[in-house]
């Protein structure tokens, strides 16, 4: 069985270089030279001076079967050669958030946000794995972790679509969000 | 905070007696004497003959804005002093569930299952807390664990609700389900 739990490990050493790591909303986090990626790590890890990130893959939330179709005729996986830029977009959404219903919840997200449909406009550039923390303990510092692979040359498409997302009003239910950019030199 | 993640401790100790538990589909687990209800406990702490099951109480999949508002005009909270009967119910759903999208499991769940609209009836005399375990990490035996508390004049109409439930076309994706029945004596 692939594994659905991956912890993003900041520290001294791992094959991504951070290039840079910058607070959008909220509390930043410490920048740390080098970025592991590793399924299936145990809790309570961290090197010295970095963190760990933890989350899971889960079933979808919000998109309906035609979206689903949609995105699985048009997205690509990770791990491309030529996808040597990387983004880790950790979010925490607010209490606010997770009081609606998913009725509400849906309504903010696509009908009102359009967020898978702002997604699809940047398949198959953009690689994505989206990770839920929120209910792998009871006091994780985000509840989501998105991981995004791309080449060099969409790097402007990529900031386009970020920018899109955060002008939507999902995300006046963000209230903390880190943007870590990252590339991919194998040492 | 209140805590979100409870565990549940089959041992020799704890306030609930347990009279009987029935693999109601898959695997069965080991019937021991007592349970405790636990906010909080750390992995790694079965008792020696018995099992611990954890679950984190989280938001809402499958309700929409009036259902919940019907749910909270009628439901009761834990803890009555006159509920001295408890079921714990855990439940794994199949792959096939998981694969489904938002708009397929809602429909499901509630057009063709009507989860919601059967609960209802039975409130306010069983009490109700539902645990998700699915996403506490990547090989948790349950998805999922409710626990029921209500007066012995009401088992039986607790007994119908669980046959209404069984019967419906979301339990054809039950892979594994135990009832597990206690009693409240304070021991």
């Amino acid at each position: 069985m692939t594994s659905r739990l991956f912890s993003f490990v900041g520290g001294d050493s791992g094959p991504w270089r951070i290039t840079s790591v910058r607070a959008v909303a909220g509390e930043p986090i410490a920048q740390t030279p080098r970025l592991w990626v590793v399924p299936d790590l145990v809790a309570g890890t961290a090197p010295p001076s970095g963190w760990v990130l933890r989350g899971i893959t889960s079933n979808e939330r919000y998109v309906v079967r035609s979206e689903k179709d949609h995105l699985l005729a048009r997205q690509q996986g990770l791990g491309r050669s030529e996808a040597t830029c990387a983004a880790l977009i950790p979010i925490r959404k607010s209490p606010a958030w997770w009081a609606l219903t998913q009725d509400e919840r849906r309504a903010i997200f696509e009908e009102q946000s359009h967020h898978t449909r702002i997604g699809l406009n940047y398949l198959p550039a953009v690689a994505r794995r989206l990770h839920h923390c929120r209910d792998l303990s009871a006091s994780e510092p985000f509840d989501f972790l998105t991981w995004f692979e791309f080449a060099p040359e969409h790097e402007a498409s990529f900031n386009h679509m970020l920018a899109e997302l955060r002008a939507t009003p999902e995300w006046a239910y963000v209230e903390r969000e880190v943007d870590i950019r990252l590339v991919r030199d194998g040492r």
